[in-house]
């Protein structure tokens, strides 16, 4: 078999991720490699941590990138901190809920739940409240839900964690970089994310942060690979179980001991670098404003066509909308012909909302005017063809008020 | 903070690894993201799975990119294949037979080792009476290991696996489109890779592959996340210990049910998808051959400057050299110099090596007449001016004799 050249059709991204990632971002990583402990290299490591400790608002130096996806950094984050036997409690509201969960589970801890309807958040009296009844080792919340397209108020919540020595973890791959995020201000020991959704970059690398408790824990668990041990070096009877994910090992590898551990995705590392630093140029509140306008936008522009938009819209996130598949539309048909005859993709859903709500996001590069304006055209045109009962112009239109508005 | 746009340095990286990337595998990794499961998508997938099978040489089905560097890699296959309790034998030849260890340690498994000194490896029959002694669930071998340079023969060790029930892995890094691996003609369960070697491409992506004995241990342990599962889906009381890394999740991902797990690292997969393109058009035999040629090249160029070269040269990998730092010239020093005056980098070296040796990489993209009679010129300029002994104009002399006597 030979394969041709990669030439990519040209896409829209609408969806919830992964997005049309910013040009600029692509060009940072054609930049060529150098080696893993060339000056220039560790270099660009310090000014990335340094560039994610602006992103994630934080003074935490344990600030670095987990080689590999978000959910790279969720599970480095989980095995890391939790020993097998800990308790930890995970609030789910959707899909990623679940997954911290899973993850959890199989680093061996003891996962207690709250569960409340896809679409819907808890009110932070309830989490508090199931943190006393529990007492975990660990609150683990996921910040944004793509699948739900809401997100859970973190604010407040740290108090309680400080008060009973819960450490807080959190996700926010779905929000960073389009709606607050305040590691510090929220109290936060640990929170990862990704590059794909409102921060503009592709998947594979996950900037992550850990509040010095988080370290101090970390340490606690910190053992040395016997290739490179020295004498004194500590050997540990309860090892993190994994050594691809163990963040003492990587903090090693990130800080000034510099000690080896994997080979350093530096492709990847540009990416992410590039990603922060056209984010902070923009700044993070004017970033957070932008998406949501174009958020607002969409959501007017799907209600102006006619169209029922999911879940607690008080709490949804600037970035995605959720919407209600109309009555006798088949929902793939929609959106196989979006992709085809338009070359823009929107979402379908899992889990309680499979065949129920499409998701559009409006992130990152794509959080834009014409990409909004773009794809309700479109989708006006193509529902209209399913015989659908459709608004003509009336999803433009109402986005455009959106825009005029703010103008 | 501000931070300026990405601009490397230029460098020749002639160490062990990662090496300077073929320009080519960059530029396929600036193209523009499609969606996860945009049919464009999903067919560039399809595509990179049966390049990796040529690259390879099998005809495993199961065949495909891990999100992450090598060592992620490393750890899907052995957390995914080792049950807590499992024996496996790792023959220990250098520091990534001690990754081995460790990794399988930290997935539960009872761990077995062989050693032999640094710079040698195991006779065949050693290997068959340690398997026949210890009767693991799983042989794992490093092939060829980077950090004493030479290469672990791995012919003629299937059978007593086959005999014996013994699952049978193997890291292949350091060696793949640089030295002959035959992944079905030599019995191998399990192989795992990365590109920053011979495959001319940056870290980040893992190419595995999978016998179908192996995927029927995988498929055994089997689990479905809770956010996508359906009524039938089975739920396992000891599911493979992470997620991330858990084979069977990304089989499903990368087989016809497209099951949902992490969001491919689409940037990588362009790149590893250019690297087999490259390596293929070249062909493997023909690329083994020019890693052959530049490898000896650079053996007696070292040589010729009156330096020793370090290992059993029996079995010295074809894309590095091990050179014995000479008495009196501090090694760090004269790596730097190489470094800041010439811009070229080559390797330190881990562990009992420490200090000893330098690592001298002619490898993928590197592997040219022009890299290594650089390399030897500028090395013959700052031993001089170390105080060693050096032969004037004896490397790129003999590296040219090489080159003659070939041509």
């Amino acid at each position: 078999m030979t394969a041709l050249p990669i030439a990519p059709p040209p896409r829209l991204l609408m969806g919830p991720g992964p997005i049309t990632a910013d040009p600029r971002v692509l060009r940072a990583m054609s930049a060529q490699l150098v080696g893993q402990y060339d000056p220039a290299m560790t270099g660009y490591m310090a000014e990335t941590q340094e560039l994610y400790r602006q992103v994630f608002r934080t003074r935490n130096d344990a600030t670095l990138l987990v080689d590999g996806t978000s959910r790279a950094g969720i599970e480095a984050a989980l095995v890391s901190l939790l020993r097998p036997g800990d308790r930890v409690l995970v609030p789910v509201f959707g899909r990623f809920g679940h997954l911290l969960v899973e993850i959890a589970q199989r680093a061996g801890a003891e996962v207690h739940t709250i569960e409340t309807e896809w679409g819907t958040v808890f009110a932070p009296e309830q989490i508090e409240a199931a943190v006393r009844e529990v007492r975990p080792a660990m609150l683990a919340v996921v910040h944004g839900d793509t699948s739900t397209t809401v997100a859970q108020p973190l604010e407040g919540l740290s108090h309680v964690c400080r008060e009973l020595g819960v450490l807080f973890y959190t996700d926010v791959t779905a929000t960073l970089g389009g709606n607050p995020v305040e590691s510090d201000a929220w109290g936060l020991d640990a929170v990862s994310a990704g590059l794909q959704k409102c921060m503009g970059g592709p998947s594979g690398s996950a900037p992550l942060t850990l509040s010095p408790r988080a370290v101090e824990v970390i340490d606690s668990r910190r053992s040395i690979e016997a290739g490179i041990r020295d004498a004194e070096s500590e050997v540990r009877s309860d090892p993190i179980r994994s050594n691809y994910l163990d963040l003492a090992m990587i903090l090693d590898y990130w800080g000034p001991k510099r000690l080896n551990h994997h080979t350093e995705a530096t492709t990847m590392l540009y990416g992410a670098r590039e990603c922060a630093r056209i984010l902070l140029e923009e700044g993070l509140d004017a970033a957070v404003d932008r998406h949501r306008l174009h958020g607002a936008a969409m959501l007017e522009g799907v209600r102006g066509l006619g169209l029922r938009p999911f879940g607690d819209l008080e709490h949804k996130m600037t970035n995605v909308v959720g919407v209600e598949i109309p009555e006798g539309v088949n929902g793939d048909a929609v959106r196989g012909e979006l992709l085809e005859d338009y070359g823009i993709e929107i979402g379908t859903s899992f889990g309680p909302l499979h065949g129920r709500i499409w998701r559009i996001g409006t992130m990152g590069y794509n959080a834009r005017r014409d990409a909004v304006l773009t794809t309700l055209a479109a989708l006006e045109q193509v529902l209209r063809r399913a015989g659908a009962p459709v608004t003509a112009g009336g999803g433009t239109g109402a986005a455009l008020d959106v825009y005029g508005a703010a103008a």
